[in-house]
């Protein structure tokens, strides 16, 4: 392990997750008998930054667990335009770690205004955004020093989750969310490798689909963030659909692959990408994926599909902070970024 | 003008918007009449590629003119996922130039049963996926034979904006969106500077905010469709909470920045851009902007915010097109693709 913040932050994740769960849990139960009381038509989630990977996460789970459509906001829809959308039936959930997202906060005050049920999810119970809501979701991560943002996303990604099943009526824990601190405990602790070799690459492509489109998003976020690599997520599908054509020899792509109905898919595209030349950084179960890799994360593949985007997400932190180091960098200290962000 | 078929295509686009006001417009107010009969809560829009950018536009005017809450679509939602999401109220788009995308021609055909208002955009009336809805809204824009769209693009943004006029209650064309085909022409005819210093750019940066950032996200497409430039779109919002620390000196930013509300920050991200030395492609109507970079592409600035797309799409497609000549490429034909998607 590394002296920095934001790796210290990563591996802080077992703990919050656990605290999550042990105390967290009733929050979103007695939050959810009230919603449920209500009509509930449909979902919108606001949010910016790493918090809007989460959101793009949690559609999922909405969308395919609990049966409700999701959209994620447009904040200027609000801010600059004014709209004066009908938001009865639809709840409104704002995410942001600190609390303090002016143009998220300002969605969330306006669709209350407008009919909404709002929610937030934040890590400070003292910030604006804790007491703007109907309700509110502490994240209970512990205070996130570094300016790239960890362990409060997988906290994020848990409430989400947690949250798609109190909506949907679940009263106890599910088996599966209850090994998530210990099955990330052994993420952390497995052995990876090959990242050297990316010491000065300059851009990359990271692509997945489904569940861990939003892991994908989360890791060209963390790359670009900490390490000033062009990185950029696709759904595999829309990377098929035109933007493969500017991957050639030597072009580096980061796939996460973890088991589910999106798997196959992945696999014919990881062999679509070494007939091209490309040059892979793996995160998946399956060794025959692994081995076509040269740079290799392993993850457990025990977990639904709709919980490996908490597990996939630690070995892209991990590879972030580590290549930001490679590259002589202070992975706490990206430049020209502070932790709460101003939106004009 | 150039010999490819891209060139060609690009500048049909002032014919094509003529011919949907002059026959397309009916078409959109006879479904509208149907579909205002009964229950809209809210819209969801299915597409990929190009089409998706369109259905990124389509979200402001639906939310802000329209005043009804869009979503995005996940369509493997519908296709890996088998979500049985409740969608009576909900109006569900499904977008595509061949009209033969098959994971989007299934989230409408599901959609239906799950009880959704149907509505399909494609340019092929015979097309499966202009049986498959409700209603169907035939683009006219002439068979499109380069692989990277351009007249459709701009032909769906304006069938979208004339969906959300018919759905709010307008029975008659707007004088601003009558004066698009001509507004088109001009920026046709308009002198551009520029672009030859960008011969060697391995990789771009492209940002707007609002309505035009589905322009932004067009231009990263288009760039990395024909130019194989990694080229990546950010709302001006988002690329300041986070992205903005790779962006040092040189490097290649396109901004788009037409009048309006977003028009104010955008002016200060430009400045911002310069202070840390990148090098500017603009697309603007402000003297002040364009002076500050290195390529320039004016645009008129007498429309109304929610009309801008659809001319500033003209400019980066003629920036995507001569970029690869210059690089030596054939806009027509990218390594790797196919005119119809596929997607597994």
């Amino acid at each position: 392990m590394s002296g920095s913040k934001m790796s210290a932050e990563i591996h802080e994740q077992p703990e919050v997750l656990e605290r999550i769960l042990d105390e967290g849990w009733d929050e979103v139960l007695s939050a959810s008998r009230v919603l449920r009381q209500g009509d509930l038509r449909s979902v919108m989630i606001a949010a910016r930054g790493t918090s809007d990977n989460a959101a793009l996460y949690a559609k999922y789970p909405f969308e395919v667990l609990l049966g409700v459509p999701t959209a994620l906001a447009s904040p200027s829809a609000f801010t600059f335009y004014e709209s004066t959308m009908n938001l009865e039936g639809v709840l409104v959930v704002g995410i942001s770690q600190s609390g303090e997202s002016q143009d998220v906060l300002e969605t969330i005050r306006r669709s209350g205004e407008l009919g909404a049920n709002t929610l937030t999810v934040t890590n400070d119970e003292s910030s604006a955004m804790a007491k703007v809501g109907q309700h509110h979701f502490f994240l209970r991560a512990g205070k996130e020093e570094s300016v790239a943002a960890t362990k409060t996303y997988t906290a994020e990604l848990m409430m989400l989750y947690l949250l798609a099943c109190a909506l949907k009526g679940e009263e106890r824990l599910g088996h599966d969310v209850r090994r998530l601190p210990e099955l990330s405990r052994e993420v952390l602790e497995a052995e990876w490798e090959g990242t050297e070799r990316y010491r000065y690459a300059e851009y990359m492509v990271v692509t997945s689909r489904g569940y861990n489109l939003a892991t994908a998003e989360e890791a060209a976020l963390k790359l670009m963030e900490t390490t000033y690599v062009v990185a950029q997520a696709f759904s595999a599908a829309d990377l098929r659909h035109g933007p493969i054509a500017m991957i050639g020899h030597d072009f580096p792509v980061l796939v996460i692959a973890s088991p589910g109905r999106a798997q196959p898919g992945m696999r014919s595209l990881v062999d679509n990408l070494r007939d091209r030349g490309a040059e892979l950084v793996v995160v998946s179960d399956e060794s025959t994926m692994l081995d076509k890799a040269s740079a290799k994360f392993p993850v457990p593949g025990s977990l639904p599909e709709e919980l490996a985007p908490i597990l996939c997400a630690i070995p892209i932190e991990l590879l972030a902070e580590n290549l930001a180091r490679l590259k002589g960098l202070n992975p706490d200290s990206p430049r020209g970024l502070s932790k709460v962000t101003e939106t004009w």
